[in-house]
């Protein structure tokens, strides 16, 4: 079955399943096991936790009438296959990151991360007070998707390179891990870029396979083992300024849930969302520090190269501009960005800014 | 029937559990309407939004289980009256921002926030993957409070002043209102400092009973209306660089809730926590921009001013150091500051200050 007529199988069958619901009154109130596959590697530091979070939180709060058990990568489908699998109705839902599936709509990327675009925090202020949890359902809509953030890395780190990046010409040939639009930027630089997940990165950089890899950020980078085999690590990334993690349910089974159960998901995943972010960052000083004392040289990348990843995400937006849906998600996000990027900037950044001078 | 015999009888049989709730609402299953008071005034922006937030939230998600009745300022007792409305079980719990009862401990200014102390984004990381839930809950322990934090309206704006301030000596003798930590610093600058609560600030200014104020920042003062009686506005303030706002139940009313309600408290208070902080950031930028379309002269303290208040805020955490518990939290809090805020300035604020550069 293809997705166009599963999904207007679907639309014709809505009457006559949510009949079969209010006849069976056991099963609308009774206990129901939800599948959640995920794209992560059981354990992996921060998104496994995230997606387990979320998990355990629907099935704390619906005391037992939701209980929702997590797959990890290759348990039941693969990483990159569980887009398919719920949307086919073979699992319920999943935890991933929603810019994994660009090639099924490109408008997937705004709900992880962008190149030049929204910091976690603004992502969260667009989501959940401007109209990125609308888009994020117009988007489900088209794949019989109800989708909500569920957790968030935080801003990334630039990545593991063998050696010093010096300008943009460094990245032409270099055999580099990034997913999303980021990775088709380094494309434009002139990278050779491939999209892995998290479980198959570091055989690829230890067997040369690639170069080098950008993942998350020191904590999850430092568990993965990054550093036994690369030494030049940058902090900052231009390709995912946030990196927000989504738990998507397919769209029967959520209408299928009463109004109660519908609430838990969407609060459950709202409480991950700022749980894992700060996962991220309250871990992330600690480690960075260890990776140092380690004799990895800790760098940013020179003006230089930000400005040929400026121009080379141009490119790319570029790309995608003739569909009508990406545009209108792209137009949105960026007036939402600009709107409140600049009032972070006079209270939360002047203020550390004071903060740093004056505590020294 | 108490709860464990339900769930076996649950367990044993869907149907007969389900006509058993129908016939017999027996009080650990059945439905409990729940008071909140609050510090705010009825529809006080942002402010009594988490409020209202956190209590729907719980309400939907335990499917009319619980049913949270919120109050505002006056309803049912005083702004600053919840604390002991709620410790006394005259209510079942507050929201509020514990800053508001320095004077029952000192301790409870760090879960809002204090002088030169933690943004929204490290507040959280504390809360939630440091010791500071843990040490909300010692300080509740206490009084008879069971904790949560329920809403963050970011760094706080340093306030409205009647006339421009060039130097710490301009503080001497002003008549401000700023509550908390940060207030006291204010005294020790030479101000006479007032702590009203949000329903009695306009007309306080507007009395001249006092010469200025801080209240939360562009979008929530601007409902307020400061502007229409002073023109200076100052963005960062080093008083408040958070605001966190807190859902504090009483011990009795939280341990007499099953272990799902108990969860659906928690999970629902950091669903409210995420959403309030976005819901200000969001609202803030398009208010500061009207602000100045208005004639409000938009300001940043000078670098001696932010010496003095450096100076002031040390010598109020000396004056508490005394206290065994504030140490204690105090010197977790300041270690959990400086673990995170290191990473948070290597990636987000690089990124930022990247994209600006780099976006033009």
């Amino acid at each position: 079955m293809d997705r166009r007529s599963f999904l207007k199988t679907s639309a014709l069958g809505g009457t006559a399943a949510a009949a079969t619901t209010l006849a069976a009154p056991a099963y609308a109130q009774g206990k129901r096991t939800l599948t959640m596959v995920t794209s992560w590697g059981r354990g992996l530091a921060g998104v496994f936790d995230a997606a387990q979070k979320s998990a355990d939180n629907i099935t704390a709060i619906t005391d037992g009438q939701l209980t929702v058990e997590v797959k990890a990568a290759g348990e039941l489908v693969g990483a990159f296959e569980v887009f398919d699998a719920v949307t086919a109705g073979q699992a319920d839902m999943y935890h991933a990151a929603d810019y994994y599936f660009v090639n099924q709509h490109p408008g997937f990327a705004f709900f992880t991360g962008v190149p030049f675009g929204m910091t976690a925090t603004e992502l969260n202020n667009w989501y959940y007070h401007g109209n990125g949890m609308a888009m994020h359902d117009e988007l489900g809509e088209i794949f019989g998707l109800k989708s909500f953030l569920a957790g968030n890395t935080g801003t990334q780190a630039g990545g593991w390179f063998r050696k010093e990046i010096t300008g943009p010409e460094d990245f032409n040939g270099l055999k580099f891990r990034m997913p999303g639009l980021g990775g088709k930027a380094l494309g434009y630089m002139g990278a050779s870029v491939q999209n892995l997940p998290g479980a198959e990165v570091y055989q690829a950089l230890a067997s040369g396979a690639i170069d080098g890899t950008e993942w998350i950020g020191p904590w999850a980078d430092e568990k993965a083992g990054f550093q036994e085999i690369t030494k030049f690590y940058y902090t900052a990334g231009f390709h995912e300024p946030a990196a927000g993690l989504s738990l998507a349910m397919n769209r029967e089974v959520f209408d299928s849930l009463t109004p109660a159960q519908q609430s838990a998901v969407e609060i459950a995943a709202g409480h991950a969302n700022v749980w894992n972010l700060s996962q991220y960052l309250m871990n992330n000083g600690a480690a960075l520090e260890r990776l140092k004392a380690g004799g990895v040289k800790v760098l940013e990348f020179p003006d230089s190269v930000w400005d040929a990843m400026g121009a080379a995400s141009q490119q790319v937006y570029d790309e995608f501009m003739g569909d009508e849906l990406f545009k209108k998600i792209y137009d949105d996000y960026t007036a939402s960005m600009k709107a409140s990027s600049g009032w972070i900037t006079d209270s939360i950044s002047a203020y550390r800014k004071q903060r740093d001078r004056v505590l020294g």
